[in-house]
């Protein structure tokens, strides 16, 4: 096991580098002074690519070539050489020259993105967005695929994931989807929510959803909570795990975005702890985190059950929350309403925001649609899908950050996130028929369980279409969050 | 200048990984997790492995080398290969079996002490103690001296720094602050100050120490302030230097804490930007930089001036305040008490402390000393300088975490810097002969523009000695320290 050991030893020195890198980044996002990020994307820079010279460097490629041979592939070392094989394959496959100039492009896109989406100026972006779609053709080439040049993309976020795979996930879910949005409009019933704008106080509301986090099973003794602009998760070893939130005077956008964080933060505390510092641990794609924070944030958070336990608590700390009751409170955080923009969208709506997406992306990369045209075919789906009409193009195509950081192929994870939610939820009640009472209760301990065991403890051990299958017996499909969504929400609105 | 220039971005990278174990230790003594321990240990393990190698490269010290011949000693590029000789040199003389050796002694030694302190158990700590001053030896005779081995090990903190020159300022100092000392006892006044004990709220405490730090000219766009258990100041770059203080039930605690860091901390966001990221910025030594946390402090902070101007601030924030005038106010803030604990001492006393610990370091190092005798010699010194004796080892010889980490001849930067901060201010005071009035108008601007055109835009550019000869138009002494101490304290207690 010469190389093995060898090989192990390079790794936990790459590991080193990622965690730094990932606690530069935090710092960023969470308390860096605002002069000092000249000096922090230098230091990010460099240590970027110290670890991209390591990953890549002649010694570690041979060692994990030579290490092949020393370890049966089912084995958990085995395991361990798939997961850094797909590591280096990632970071060699690209000639450096056309990551230079992604780095480069997302650089500049990022502030033309920020000044085209402030002065309403399509054209003004369209040329980089043109470039980076060029790239992202030029980086599927390199990368290679089998039958769609999407897949190629896709699998650098999302492990064997296919085109063929979305087509098919977006076919069970669209029409229905679309029918239930119409259904639900059709109700005519309109859940005020306005009550929940307040001046509600930031400290209460720190501690209140420190509460929830750490009675779902998130450990703060390996970890914590912050605030950040734009909230998001992320961990420097398994027992340092890091949420962040953000305090709005709309009262359920800390809560909500707290239970999501902790929902990834519980995934990646969850590895085994002997993983700690190898490729093993942490969640094992994009599309099974975003389950995760979705399974914690809408199915458990957003039920009627778990306000039954905590909206007394809620109440006692901010008085103007009782005047509802656990029904009328549960109806206004599950308000379904069409709307323009993706970040703000419900739980029914959103997958359709995601579907939008998917299909222009597709559409740009094989040439049916130029550039150009992006907003017309942005504006007629969301004109057929939602039923409205982005009044202007930052309202539309140009809302989303992603692209112009050269992120494409990206956004149907948070989709696959959201019907794996569900997924796992049904086959989690073949063994807990009860999970309603459990939350009714304030027991969160058994689901968090499950989840752990099944989820959480097998790390990256798995690639993600493995472990959906052995989870929950059968590929990601639609068919749970239909019948899922459909029936919380047609009881909602009484259809 | 092709051996400087590739020297140079190999301290760039350098660099990197210096600012992130700077962050990842900063961020363990702020906010890390408690079980996080482990892992973040073994983060920076790592990284501070890859540092030494990259530091102590063939190529590196290569580039050093033929870099020489490419420079002029007198310029800036030649006084950043003198710096950066000096680091390699500290880095390769001593052997890496010693330096690891130390560090597991240090590890086992700091637990060993902590559990000694506890139990009052000298005898137990003994043994580690004598062998990490048996490292001390062996660390000196590979560093190499000219006169006193005591010389090699100050070096390491204070470049070109030896004994002769400690036992000059001691000898300067000793007798006239035990003189000071005794008349203080014997002019009988009390300025007793149990009354800025209270349940001070700490965000306001919070509040108006950030009030302080950013009035005297510390820039918040550049850093930050926030807590830590034992408050110290550390940097990433030029511009972003953090701050950490704490809130006690004393008042001082927070004010005179926050002003000291920050004295440290406009040190270090006074280089030249132009230097970020090289091994020029920030401060030249540790008596330097404990001389501006000092002046900022003490001369500053505890002047009659400074709180003429803000008191009322403080009594707008905490009523009771209001109950003192500016006089009675800074009385209390002056007390001055011989006591048996060197980190609660007053600036009249403090400087005995170090002595006593100076004096120890080289009984033992040159074997006049056993370790075993310690305690009788530090209760002696105690007795005879202080007129106090310690009632335990715990309060006595047990009390300072630093020779169990194996820092041994670093104590007397300490009292380099209370020497210093007094030299530097009566050189100060030449250029601007009214501070008082200045600082009593809340006017710190011109104070703080000389420090910064006279220090901290040198960085590290001269050597220390050079900068104080420069700056003072002397060497370091103890005459402005003795003249204005003694000024100040014989009139407040009307002696």
């Amino acid at each position: 096991m010469a190389s093995l050991t060898a090989l192990k030893s390079r790794l936990a020195d790459l590991n080193a580098l990622d965690s730094a890198l990932s606690i530069l980044d935090w710092d960023q996002q969470v308390l860096m002074p605002p002069k000092a990020v000249e000096a922090r994307a230098a230091h990010s820079s460099a240590l970027g690519r110290m670890r991209h010279e390591l990953l890549t460097s002649d010694e570690t490629l041979r060692l994990i070539e030579s290490s092949k041979s020393e370890v049966d592939t089912a084995s958990v070392d085995g395991a361990l050489l798939r997961v850094v094989s797909r590591m280096a394959d990632l970071a060699t496959k690209i000639p450096a020259a056309l990551v230079a100039e992604k780095y480069k492009l997302a650089s500049e896109g990022h502030e033309a993105w920020v000044e085209a989406r402030k002065a309403n100026d399509f054209p003004k972006f369209a040329p980089i967005l043109e470039r980076m779609f060029e790239i992202a053709r030029e980086e599927a080439n390199y990368l290679g695929y089998k039958e769609h040049i999407y897949d190629a993309l896709l699998d650098q976020f999302e492990e064997g994931a296919t085109k063929a795979d979305c087509d098919r996930m977006f076919g069970e879910v669209r029409q229905p989807l679309v029918d239930l949005v119409r259904e639900i409009k059709e109700a005519g019933h309109d859940f005020d929510d306005h009550f929940l704008n307040g001046d509600w106080d930031e400290a209460k509301q720190r501690s209140f959803t420190e509460r929830l986090v750490a009675a779902i099973g998130f450990d703060m003794a390996r970890g914590r909570q912050d605030t950040a602009p734009h909230p998001f998760c992320t961990n420097f070893s398994i027992s340092d795990v890091r949420l962040t939130t953000r305090f709005k005077s709309y009262l359920p956008s800390a809560i909500f975005g707290s239970l999501h964080e902790a929902g990834h933060g519980m995934y990646e505390q969850g590895s085994p702890m002997e993983w700690d510092r190898t490729y093993l641990a942490g969640g094992v794609s994009l599309g099974l985190h975003e389950s995760q924070s979705r399974l914690w944030e809408n199915i458990v958070g957003r039920s009627f059950a778990f306000w039954r336990y905590f909206l007394h608590e809620l109440q006692a700390i901010f008085p103007p929350i009782a005047a509802f009751g656990a029904e009328q409170f549960y109806r206004m955080i599950n308000r379904v309403e069409p709307s323009l923009i993706r970040v703000e969208a419900d739980e029914v709506t959103y997958n359709l925001h995601i579907l939008i997406r998917f299909e222009i992306e597709c559409a740009i990369l094989t040439g049916e649609l130029a550039v150009k045209d992006l907003p017309e075919a942005w504006n007629a789906k969301y004109q057929s899908y939602l039923g409205i009409l982005p009044p202007t193009d930052s309202d539309g195509c140009l809302q989303d950050v992603h692209w112009s950081m050269g992120a494409i192929g990206y956004f149907p994870t948070y989709s696959m996130g959201n019907l794996l939610s569900y997924q796992i939820w049904s086959a989690l009640k073949k063994d807990i028929p009860n999970p309603d009472d459990l939350m009714a209760r304030g027991e969160f301990g058994p689901i968090h369980e499950w989840l752990r065991t099944k989820i959480y403890a097998q790390g990256k051990r798995f690639p993600p279409k493995d472990l959906v299958l052995s989870v929950t017996g059968k590929p990601m499909g639609g068919v749970d969050y239909i019948e899922g969504i459909g029936a919380k929400y047609r009881s909602l609105y009484g259809i």
